[in-house]
């Protein structure tokens, strides 16, 4: 199992007039929560897509609000990846506050696909030399 | 049962590296969609927090991500209605290209919460004098 | 002279806690706004990347914040072209409320660059052949 | 003077299909430099809003647009005062890339306004306290 924490503020531009993050803002957590989790690993998603040609297009998203994240909050993205990627990598996003409640928790599921056929491929062996060791 | 159609390009800065709408954005056309649905039924969601002094935090989201979106095209963002909301309202939302091919599917759960008591209370009688004649 | 009126609404997740329109956003009317001009004219932006293998990056931006944008506000959002473009082209873009007041300005300059050589170039004919007769 | 630096990465979602770091995300940049700077200096500028019951509404940007910021590259926002501030304060932003090259320069103006009275005020003595030693 892998499992990563990164912390990122609730910046202004974020919240709507709600006062909290804007619903529509959680995926940019998820997208920052699982390329750092690689970057820990020593992946980076960008030689993925340029020295690889291997990109990973979101294919679903399961999303639960919990509690609303407030403004210049530094919210704990956690990254956990339960399996091993084949056809598809899942991760699961949890995010807490800064009393470390958990207030929101997504499923996120990507493909890969080759940038010059533009077909749908297996995980690369690229990301599963690093994956392996850990699960 | 509601079903209501509004179209919505893509713009440039709706775009990633990718070259397609950003994963990301796609809460924004349900927005976008089912406040327009609603502003077609006499409601206006604007009112719903001036007025009477409700919001409607979404609870829960469920997306799938089918083909991707181009830049510049004029999605077309189907919101329906399957059920007179009670404690909570779901809306699905359909999103077609301009081949009129389903790209993207999403359930969204949203609560009505009395923005005084920050309390969760049912829909409001303002909505569902709109909605019943519909069901 | 070239004046083209577009009208855009505010959205719940363009706002800020301030409850206006987020300064950040701006930006994005400008690129509707001059987007939608061009295509009036009969020139598409996405044609010029694709077909013509030209971009446009802006260069530089003055931006006044006259008055708040409010949430739901059907803001117009008008592109002027004072002059013909050559090695930079120019927009102004006003925008107005729902009270016709004029709650924003800018002059945003973009210049143009071939996409396969990456060096600068003038304003391609593509674009002064539509310009030309309205000057 | 006050001057600050403060990293952060140009993530997938800020892009645009040009590859580069979208135009109209920058203003988000200065917003991050601005309130890491006050932060620094001990100044939220939540506390701002929720005790002194001041905002700082934007009146000014001027951007120069240098070079492009890619995907991933983490960005050097540097913040600086040049001035104590009276009716207006405004900030400089210079934005380096990974090679410490200025990609970017900007000049954003904004004031303070009272949120109760909804008037123009001078800049509150909580700020001015902590800025008189370093000028």
């Amino acid at each position: 199992m892998v499992s990563f924490d990164f912390v990122k503020r609730v910046r202004y531009g974020e919240t709507d007039m709600m006062g909290y993050l804007y619903y529509g803002n959680y995926p940019q957590l998820y997208e920052i929560g699982r390329v750092e989790t690689m970057r820990n690993l020593g992946l980076l998603y960008k030689d993925l897509e340029e020295k690889y040609r291997v990109m990973m297009p979101v294919v679903h998203v399961d999303a639960r609000y919990i509690l609303p994240a407030k403004y210049d909050e530094a919210l704990t993205i956690r990254t956990i990846l339960h399996e091993l990627p084949s056809r598809l990598i899942v991760f699961t996003n949890e995010i807490y506050n800064e009393q470390s409640v958990l207030i929101h928790k997504a499923e996120v599921k990507l493909m890969f696909v080759d940038m010059d056929s533009l077909k749908k491929i297996s995980c690369p062996e690229y990301m599963l030399e690093k994956l392996r060791p850990l699960f």
